[in-house]
């Protein structure tokens, strides 16, 4: 049993205040943190900050933002809440950020109303076919089906002049919304509840993409930046939608655009003549978010490796929050906090150290878009690229208390059943987490039967540049909901001043015993990929993945590459070889199991498992994305579930005529594809056949 | 005293046929170099070949190139030769290629002649300077100053429509020009010899640029192909240029510009009415040279580490060449089969295998542009990238016999010194090859006072890729030239038919005892790379390079840069900090090495020592540069000696405001430079150090 004791006292005193990226509170936990991991008693062997100037957005103080209802003469008839309702006495302080949508332009349109569902492409040409004419208007959308920033860039492209996004008690209240039906009186977030977040298209610092953001950097001109909201954009709680969505006029929105305020949902444009406000009202949106250059930090402790001192199990998670932010990001920093002092015990007794070295990362900035981790991967990007074993992400540790969630890539599944299994599951019965797991998440794997289901890595958290720009095998874990129960998109009170430590205490994890199990998993992984001989990375669990991109492809597009004279051949080749060349490994590392091998042979082994996933990654395969190098895991916004730049260049090649541009680039993705695969199977062979 | 016994035999052997790319001779020695390294007494652990489907040029044989003189009426009043003499009985044989400028397009302008020097930028400005109306005129230009086919890029632009190339033999031949004075008389080049070569601008197969040319791989259309020569090019030789170039009307050209070809140069256009040829009479170029895909293959020989088989020391030459190729690259594969001889010997006596393993290479189609080498290092980019310690080449051995000439970067300087001081000149004196080589090329070291000079690479045989794309360090070896005897630019006969055996016994090595002094050299290196316990490369020497780029950049681009606030100070801290952690790597090796340092230990300090070079690498840093990503050594345009991208950069920013884009550009570069020495100096302190 793994000796962890409450994570209460680290949670509580994290997100006692407020800790916006780079507030005096930010800087303040900076000082905890090396002051942690420097003590004497239960410190790591060294810790550090590393400071990036990095510009960030912030709404004026001065000036706040405000979203008004205006009279046909001018006069503001209706204004929405600029602050959240001081529920619990937390949500008034100074220190509590305005609601607003980070690096949306500063602005004041005005419009008449309408309101675009999910604010995508699709969306906004619904109302284009419904005949409404879209310009000079202010878009009313909700929160989910596409990225925070892309609502507004979808609404440009239709002449909106401002967008207002919002959370709908159907996707995140199980359609609760009155105060007696939240919190504090239940984990639903309150009416005025307002979500916060960056509206940047790309992560890591906007100024110096592939540069750390050291001083002396080079940085574009605030005119190059690309992937800022194109128009004002600000976000509201759904009290104000209400009385926005609710008297809108026009045409009934679509079954599917309704939602839970308590009204039919209308597109406008304008109010209806019958509604609280007259029919020529217009609102409009003033935004006064100012750009800044700030200091951020990342503070790294390491506990070195006893014998592979250059070989880095890599843990991390952010600091920053929005508000208190007990659960986004202080329950995973509490497990950091929690796992990095039971660690340090041990070493300060000098009764252990780990084979290979332990790094704790905590990251400024995330809540920007990532930056902090990113800056550090483009500051040390060859020595990470070269060293790194793994990257683990405890992020929002605990969503929610009934099972294990875990992303990642295939070959570090293996480590995390094995640790899963000799832990207990904090909920009812005497389960271990993996089976517990199994029954909320599973899949029938055609190797191992039923088992517990990783997620993929998308962009969502602090691993996104370890796996896409390094190529370094990364997961990311926490408890989460029992989705019978729930369709909360995520928990309620997400990038709210609602998430306090009441919040997590009285609703997510009384007891902290969720957290608990969340920082056992982590721990036991750690001590895995730190501690064994071999590593703990099964590169062959990629055949998996592999065959069934394979599949996708052969299934879903085969008959139309057919038909432009494209073959899948070398790709089914390529992945046979991946598959023969993985399995082999795998038996050879049996082989020498059952030994006493020695430690240089290990290592060379060990080298291949740690560098397959970096075979993966070709810096050229997808120039307009940035950071996103890795063949296997880079966006897929194509339909089919295979390859993602396969998929991509199908769907646009799709309607286009064979000889096209389009088909050019999926016959260069397949071939990207088949030489990272090919190039993967031939790492793995054994390192003296040619 | 390394066992060497002559390597005159091999060297017959593989130049009695003219062995051009993809030819059946040059499968033939496929085959041959198959044989020999999988030789039960004599060869290696494995071989084998790789083949690949690449683009070539070749000549038509039913329609050969043609260069006439064309009269007023239409007239063909003289014709240039159409092959080389034959006057060894060697130049005849059907499979003599005729010269041509491969990857040239078919096409027959014809046009009043100009003399256009050597077809650089500056050449072409000082004709239209003088008047000179260029358009639709064939212009005739020497070998030398520029890229064989940036000639007709530069001509081109300026409305010319074919470009004639030939040997000055002021350039060549030290001005000696009479067939009694040049072979088989002489090692100079006889007046109908004629340089083919390879025109296009960059490496690797035409088609597939960043894939392997496997069957399977996309290809572009030629129609989207860069890089080849906009306009018919047809190489001559000096005795045909000298009918020409000796009748030509108009200005004399200015001094620069003259040659040996025994009369006054003048500019053109035309030809002189007291000349051998009507005033109005034209010239017509006749190019109908053809792009084929072609089988070409490398062939890949191992010896397998005995302890840390993950580790490559990689050798290489090509094997395909012009005609015979005796020099080139006949003398280099020469070498590579005898030194593959006496450690395949050595191994196959069971008392020999080195720690690491020793990968011998035999490439395809170099002369065509890197073929071979290039998509070796597409389709096993991630392999060799983590695993190859260093790369030697060594393409021609011998040009000439007076000197050894190295290339290389930096961490190859010492065991390049080491190996040299142990073998003995094969010149008059009881000299080691080191002290020899110190009279002919030296340089003041702050650090180690008069040494040898290395030169640096560029991108002229199959080194380029692993340095540049791959950024392993890379050496070059070679026996060259006294420079005070010859001003010849290269060795006379080479890439003509008059590159033969006897030309090479009888005048560039008797008694091949360079051929033997570069094998011991190489062999030496081989060694010391493959099986010394500590890695013999020495980090701390690039400490020299960057402080020499350092104070370029300094002296002669401090004020300019100042003027445009643009600060030195972020460099001249990565460089201190850069020479600071190498100096201290050095030391923690010096101290472990008078202990007994176990092997785990030695890996990592040896890992450290391999992979610093690929901190250098930045595949952002000139996307406009196929392969080139080492930011100390990718193509400098700009006249400063320093940091590449910096002096580009500059050289183009300097006549434009600041706040300009190409200011900008300065800026970034600048940032790529720190962010690399920063990233290389992390990587050089202890392993565990944050």
């Amino acid at each position: 049993c793994w000796p962890c004791p409450s994570l209460c006292p680290p949670c509580r005193e994290l997100s006692r205040e407020p800790h916006l990226a780079s507030s005096p509170r930010d800087e303040d936990l900076v000082q905890l943190l090396l002051q942690r991991w420097k003590d004497p008693e239960s410190g790591l062997d060294s810790a550090e900050a590393f400071t990036y100037e990095v510009l960030l957005s912030f709404p004026s103080q001065e000036q706040p933002n405000v979203v008004d209802i205006v009279g046909p003469t001018g006069d503001i008839i209706h204004s929405c809440h600029r602050t959240e309702e001081n529920v619990t006495g937390e949500q008034g302080g100074p220190d509590v950020v305005q609601p607003y949508a980070a690096y949306a332009p500063s602005g004041t349109p005005q419009g008449l109303l309408v309101y675009a569902n999910r604010g995508t492409e699709e969306d906004f040409k619904e109302l284009q076919t419904q005949g409404i004419n879209l310009e000079g208007t202010i878009a009313l959308t909700r929160y989910g089906g596409v990225g925070r920033g892309a609502k507004a860039v979808n609404a440009a492209k239709h002449g909106v002049a401002g967008v207002l996004v919002y959370t709908d008690p159907a996707d995140i209240n199980d359609g609760l919304r009155l105060p007696n039906e939240t919190f504090p009186n239940s984990w639903y977030l309150p009416p005025s509840g307002v979500e916060r977040g960056s509206y940047y298209k790309y992560f890591g610092d906007p100024l110096t993409p592939y540069l750390p953001a050291i001083p002396s950097s080079f940085r574009l001109d605030l005119a190059n930046v690309s992937g800022f909201p194109p128009i004002p954009t600000q976000p509201i709680g759904f009290q104000d939608a209400r009385d926005l969505l609710c008297n809108l006029n026009g045409t009934l929105a679509p079954a599917t655009w309704q939602g839970a305020l308590g009204c039919p949902y209308s597109l406008g444009p304008g109010f209806r003549p019958d509604g609280n406000f007259s029919a020529d009202s217009q609102v409009n949106v003033s935004v006064y978010n100012r750009l800044e250059l700030r200091n951020s930090s990342n503070v790294l402790g390491i506990i070195r490796g006893a014998v592979e001192p250059d070989r880095y199990v890599l843990y991390g998670n952010h600091r920053d929050s929005w508000v208190h932010g007990a659960v986004d990001p202080s329950s995973g920093t509490a497990v950091l906090l929690e796992l990095s002092r039971v660690l340090g015990t041990l070493l300060k007794k000098g009764t252990w150290r780990p084979r290979r070295s332990i790094v704790f990362a905590s990251w400024g900035a995330e809540e920007f878009g990532l930056i902090g981790s990113t800056e550090f991967t483009e500051e040390f990007f060859n020595k990470l690229q070269e060293r790194t074993v793994a990257y683990i992400n405890v992020d929002i540790a605990v969503f929610a208390n009934a099972t294990l969630r875990v992303q990642g890539t295939p070959p570090v599944q293996s480590v995390v059943f094995s640790a899963t299994k000799e832990i207990r599951s904090p909920g009812p019965g005497d389960l271990s987490i993996y089976d517990n797991w199994i029954q909320y998440f599973n899949r029938s794997s055609p190797v191992y039967g039923l088992v517990p289901s990783l997620g993929s890595l998308g962009a969502g958290s602090d691993y996104a540049p370890f796996i896409h720009f390094l190529g370094i095998s990364s997961m990311d874990i926490a408890y989460t909901y029992d989705r019978s129960k729930t369709s909360a998109r995520i928990y309620p009170t997400y990038h709210t001043a609602f998430d306090t430590f009441d919040y997590v205490d009285k609703f997510l994890d009384p007891g902290f015993s969720s957290h608990q199990a969340v920082a056992r998993t982590a721990g036991s992984i750690i001590l895995r990929l730190s501690d064994s001989f071999f590593l703990p990375l099964k590169v062959s669990d990629y055949s998996e993945t592999l065959r069934s991109f394979l599949q996708a492809a052969q299934e879903d597009l085969g008959a139309l590459l057919e038909q432009h004279s494209i073959s899948l051949g070398p790709l089914v080749t390529a992945v046979e070889k991946f598959e023969a060349e993985a399995a082999a490994l795998g038996q050879r590392i049996s082989a020498l199991q059952k030994g006493s091998p020695d430690p240089l042979q290990v290592r060379m082994l060990n080298d291949q498992l740690m560098l397959l996933e970096r075979t993966f990654l070709n810096p050229r395969a997808f120039p307009e994305e940035r950071y996103y190098s890795h063949v296997l895991w880079a966006t897929r916004t194509g339909s089919v579930a295979t390859f993602p730049g396969l998929s991509n260049a199908c769907s646009r090649a799709r309607d286009t005529a064979s000889g096209s541009e389009a088909w050019a680039e999926v016959q260069r993705q397949l071939s990207i594809v088949v030489t990272a695969l090919e190039g993967a199977a031939a790492t793995l062979r054994p390192v003296a056949d040619l």
